[in-house]
């Protein structure tokens, strides 16, 4: 099977995304599918040795004879015992705990490099007590969806990016590299494979959750760089949880619990972020919160919220409509996809103001809860949401700040105008109501 | 089968350790054994509700009427094909990968608290991919050692310390907790069937790696509190690594590299305080260091060195000698047993000098690389050590910070004077040359 075969013939993203600026301009893009589907591998390939992403430089073991990661290598085994697919709305869906009929492996050895990948029933894995990913964290992850658009057609949404972010956090952990573009083609195959089913044509609106993870599966205690790797992909079945009653409610951090800190990892989508947030996440579900929002330092910088970026749209005492979020210099908060097309949708479609709406700034930097504190009280907050794959954009009704309560404007309905505009215009492009360069349509296989 | 039927009946140890400073006193040291393992019990699980430990409230769950985990209920399933035993310095002995017959598990549910724990053939774990553990890093671990004493009895060193710190780590991480006495149960229980095949009476000064272990086995993919867990208990044949020729030689770490940071979790021992360390590590093993000497803030403090705590012996200015390692209130380093130990035996065998050796203040504060760096220039350094479980007393003869080398002296040996004397007084101990409170003996099961 030769990697063009579990290509999606149509390719509406553009090359640019994964390239340095540098490169961008000079690909066509008028150039046939096949040619940009071409020159974007390269493109992912390089960008693997050389892209600067997130500010981290990408070092990828020097070249060597062992195989890279080829995803025309796959081979398939269907599962002879297919699951129903749960209900919309039913409890199995909402458990988070019910994956497709099939997933993808793929083994790594520092010995023999990555071995064929295989598409195969989805299962439990066989981990020795030893494993290292169950005793030093050394694992990451990607979160992306699977769409059924209201056109018909399967999409995803920039998955160049998670597949670039991904080969990142490998580096940040001591895991493999591989060519970002072969992740890319594991991840539509078994899109192709299970989206059929999995997402009927007669449920539009609805989406999978993709999981990519990698994990060292080394069977030896040593705290040592991992010399066997076990790079995975399934697919789950998820609820909607972008709109919760009244707003998210969220619980900011205290001193004595803080998420991630410069020098640290918190810019990678590491394991390492996630289990040690639970019991602050749990204080404040006990408490009757949503998410935890994570501030920093002395002078409380607003970083992320529960596991998505943090956005607020308020007026300045000059007047000016801003849309802010925390900068990714720092390297303590996370490159979201979802953010990252949230401040070009804003740059380009909110920036010169127009039908009716005032011209909105959108500003990456530092700020504090003081200064969300301040706009509250002197009537300047406009909204505020999260914005994340899972939780996709969330508004947010309220903020427990050192014992304030501080409220936040919702637009007297379910999302304030600017949340529901960004939210409006993102659900266009991933149900597939606006044909959009960052929607990836995945050609489905019958079976 | 009853708690006290899988306890050694010697009880060296004292009964304090675990205990608030107030509640020692208050039992009688010369105690019948019994009495004695029943009052420490009583104040291990005491402990586990209310006890300090590292500054930390362990706040365990209020209680509820769901099962314990009781090591009285342990079921037990022989290994049907046992594995020889390792040569002493074989690779298979090095590769930290061979573990013996048995193994312990203990599985927890919320809805079902804890089911009866069950001693086993060591195999492989089944995981479902959505497995918690192998996404958020919801895990933690302990590292002990069991020692073939010259004197034929095998025994652990302070288990009860080991037990604590893992309930203060499963707290920090979201994993339920348990009573530490019952922990040590089953530790014990293992050794005690493992022990007489897997180290030979005619091999003393043998020990083998124990690692009891906590991982989240929840099959769903929600960043959320664990609603399932497992416990397992391994022994693992590890090499020796606590002489390596010439002294160990640490790397400073840079300042895009930080271990830990107050507020965060580099007290407790999880997996995400080691996974994101090995690219660090990595880099320091290719340019011919051990490990990496980790550093905090823009003052180069001192904190620890790989995954053990680290020791200087220095002469001051005023030409007092001291011992110094960083102190455990900012909660960045781990409250290593063997450093607490060293502590101990150092201000009680070395805090009024005698045996031909001055007088040695132990102190327990914050320094940075620059005081170490003046003390090599003006030849007050006199040693340094790593101090840990896996590593044992490891002396350091070479430190490359910021361009420069440091050479640490090793008293023209394979160690410096305080430093072999602290690692003799282990020794002696851990092997049973000098009986101690701090020596757990185990009594051996004959199958």
């Amino acid at each position: 099977m030769s990697p063009s075969a579990i290509t999606p013939p149509t390719e509406r993203e553009t090359v640019s995304e994964l390239t340095a600026q540098g490169i961008e301009h000079s690909l066509s893009k008028t150039a046939p599918s096949l040619l940009k589907q071409q020159a974007k591998d390269a493109l992912l390939t390089d960008a693997a040795v050389e892209t600067k992403s997130n500010g981290t430089k990408l070092a990828r073991a020097p070249a060597t004879l062992l195989p890279e990661l080829d995803a025309s290598l796959l081979t398939t085994t269907y599962n002879p015992n297919p699951r129903p697919v749960p209900l919309p709305g039913s409890p199995e869906e909402a458990s988070q705990q019910v994956c497709t009929d099939h997933m993808i492996q793929a083994k790594w050895t520092v010995s023999q490099g990555w071995h064929a990948p295989a598409l195969l029933p989805y299962g439990p894995l066989s981990l020795m007590p030893t494993c290292s990913v169950l005793h030093y964290a050394t694992e990451c992850f990607e979160g992306m969806k699977l769409y059924r658009g209201h056109d018909g057609h399967l999409r995803l949404f920039r998955p160049h990016l998670n597949c670039a972010r991904m080969l990142m956090s490998t580096q940040r952990i001591a895991l493999p590299s591989f060519p970002p573009s072969q992740l890319l083609h594991l991840i539509t195959k078994l899109c192709a494979t299970d989206g059929e089913k999995w997402l009927p044509r007669d449920r539009p609106g609805a989406f999978l959750y993709i999981r990519p993870t990698m994990i060292a599966s080394d069977p030896a205690l040593g705290v040592q760089q991992p010399k066997e790797a076990l790079l995975f992909i399934i697919l789950a079945c998820f609820p909607s949880m972008d709109a919760p009653a009244g707003g998210m409610r969220l619980l900011a951090s205290k001193d004595d619990m803080i998420r991630a800190w410069p020098g640290g990892f918190g810019y990678a989508k590491l394991g390492a972020n996630y289990g040690p947030s639970l019991v602050a996440q749990g204080e404040a579900r006990a408490r009757g919160y949503h998410q935890i929002l994570w501030l920093f330092g002395d002078e409380c910088r607003v970083t992320e919220a529960g596991a998505s970026n943090f956005f607020v749209v308020w007026r300045t005492r000059e007047g000016q409509v801003q849309l802010v979020t925390a900068p990714l210099g720092a390297k303590i908060i996370l490159d979201g996809v979802t953010r990252r097309s949230v401040l070009e949708l804003a740059r380009e479609r909110l920036g010169k103001g127009g039908q009716g709406l005032e011209k909105v700034e959108v500003v990456e930097r530092n700020f504090t809860m003081v200064e969300v504190e301040e706009a509250v009280v002197e009537g300047r907050l406009l909204e505020a949401f999260t914005a994340g794959t899972a939780f996709f954009i969330s508004p947010i009704g309220h903020i427990h700040f050192r014992g304030k309560d501080l409220e936040v404007p919702m637009g007297g309905g379910e999302a304030g105008v600017y949340t529901a505009l960004v939210k409006g215009w993102l659900k266009g492009i991933m149900w597939g109501t606006e044909q959009h360069e960052w929607g990836y349509v995945v050609e489905e296989e019958k079976r």
